[in-house]
């Protein structure tokens, strides 16, 4: 395959760099030379045991972790964070705070609900979810503070962690490894792989594991953060093959600068996007300015019938997956790290023919 | 690579077709010709959903399954299973019934015990869980019987299920589509991926959908049946590649005779290797000869001081995990349907070779 046929601005399962997916094919033939499939090997041969240690000593010189957090690579995505989260901190009789900002927060509290009381700090479904609520006040005496760091739907995202005193418990799935983290006020970070750091099918969570064991719960085994954190991951056997593919995502990004080069280059292929977004008089962003997500990019034509001619020539552009989602209708493209400059380029390009048509 | 450079006798995660490793390498660079690689496209595009619905209809056509029965793929293993199953169809003050026959049954056993009454029926743990007990009584009230058909560890495995008045719940990790099944007598049959049907990362659960929805808990939304039951198993995110790949695996099977053919190939591969074991007067089975496991064939040296010199003419047969598990000790040979003929004889002629050394 010729590099970059298409360029996929998918939500998630989303665009991996393309050296990634080479590794991985050459890993599913033969594996370091092994003789063997990646897919074949066991969970406990030295050759994985070294893969998922390197995957977690990435993790921790990305995010610049110390000791007092665990990394571990589960499965069931962000979905499962939702209860597992308040499953594992949140007593019955005490207090989690969340802050609704979208589809996603709405359903870890949802989730949360079923084990201790959930105050929802602030809501941003007034307007369609279309901005990040500020200057709310926590509960003094709140467990965590739960916040979804970038709303993939609805193109919002939390450019300022806020100054609390309890942790933040943090859904980080459409964001993760996209730019740096004051990473002391978090106790937990989860994210589902398929959109930054790898294909689906593996959840990273972050844990600051002094947070465990604090609640009388009868928890089983597999939903107890601590099996995991004493098994390293492989109490039973983990998604072997997404964890390898994260694995090589995240040394791509460490050779690629980093999470400081990501935020640079993050920035710079969503100003322009943006830019265009701002200037061309057919289109308009959707979320509020100072809360627009630098990964999912929301906007509309101001005439919805030219839709489908845009979406023609998106198409030609080689742009794939720009269809916004039906809560928000439009258009969205996910520019995620693996999505290159000449993506935006190809697509700012496909805005402009469409102006030119209808000047 | 070279078409079976080395015979993998590993236990899970395990031997594939070839031809799986093959078609897996392609869709990681270019999936149905779309330019993008599975790793990358949504689980939501057309060719996914294709992919999962086939998946599906596969399950149906080898089990025979009607539309009583829910396919389900999930994520977290058969460990999670040990507890969704009683999360899902055990009242508190109800009772259901497990057989004991190895580390996995007692797994299962210990997480049941947080949801309700659990009747241990017969065990055999008095014999290093070398044999299956047959025999025992069931409560009449029992919820479900709960078995583990085949037993990896110590190379037991179930050749009749058992008549009960209840459904069966069964763990069929290490033999699922190795034979044919009485599918009448189960109520939920699980499976965790990486040994007779893809890679590590995905979890085949059938549910007899009737038999859900009685109980009264409180189950968090991703840990009831029912919710994947409703979204088809895509109410979050569903591992697409490892789906993808079982999926292959299932089309080689049918491919291959199927059930029928599986059965017979297995039982003609496990016959002239027990041959060997029981004609060598260097070694001996492990298992009671009548439970004695198709799939994970468990024996020992008589002279301990002779393993090391056997491991490696096994190597030099270029015959890789045949390391036997910690709690039986000597060797297993994991001869799952994807292992060919040619790698049973070399793993005989490596017994040969010994055996003539010795004599």
């Amino acid at each position: 395959m010729e590099n970059q046929n298409v360029f996929n601005f998918s939500a998630g399962p989303a665009i991996l760099p393309q050296e990634v997916f080479k590794k991985s094919a050459e890993a599913v033939l033969n594996f370091n030379n092994s003789g063997l499939s990646i897919l074949e090997i066991s969970h406990r041969s030295k050759d994985f045991v070294a893969v998922l240690d390197e995957a977690v000593a990435n993790v921790k010189t990305l995010l610049n972790l110390n000791d007092d957090y665990a990394v571990l690579f589960l499965t069931g995505g962000a979905s499962s964070q939702f209860y597992m989260t308040a499953m594992n901190l949140l007593g019955e009789n005490q207090t989690a705070s969340y802050l609704d900002t979208g589809a996603w927060s709405k359903k870890s509290i949802k989730e949360a609900q079923s084990f201790g009381n959930v105050e929802i700090v602030a809501s941003s479904k007034d307007k369609n979810y279309s901005y990040i609520p500020k200057g709310y006040e926590v509960a003094k005496d709140s467990q965590y503070l739960h916040l979804t760091s970038n709303n993939t739907i609805f193109g919002t995202q939390i450019h300022d962690f806020p100054e609390v005193e309890m942790p933040i418990v943090c859904d980080m799935s459409s964001d993760i490894f996209s730019r740096r983290l004051p990473i002391e006020k978090f106790g937990i970070i989860y994210a589902g792989a398929q959109k930054n750091m790898g294909p689906a099918g593996t959840t990273l969570v972050i844990v600051r594991k002094d947070l465990l064991g604090k609640i009388e719960r009868n928890i089983p085994t597999m939903l107890d953060y601590r099996t995991h954190i004493d098994k390293n991951s492989s109490f039973n056997t983990p998604p072997v093959f997404p964890i390898f593919v994260s694995n090589l995502t995240m040394k791509w990004v460490l050779e690629n600068g980093g999470l400081e080069g990501m935020e640079k280059r993050n920035a710079e292929k969503a100003a322009l996007l943006y830019a265009e977004i701002d200037r061309n008089p057919l289109f308009k962003g959707v979320a509020a300015t100072e809360d627009r997500s630098l990964m999912n990019v929301t906007f509309v034509l101001n005439d919805d019938s030219l839709n489908e001619e845009f979406m023609s020539l998106a198409t030609a552009a080689k742009c794939s997956g720009i269809k916004g989602h039906r809560s928000v209708g439009g258009f969205r493209a996910s520019i995620y790290n693996a999505m290159p400059l000449a993506g935006i380029k190809a697509l700012i390009s496909a805005m402009q023919d469409l102006e030119a048509k209808h000047a």
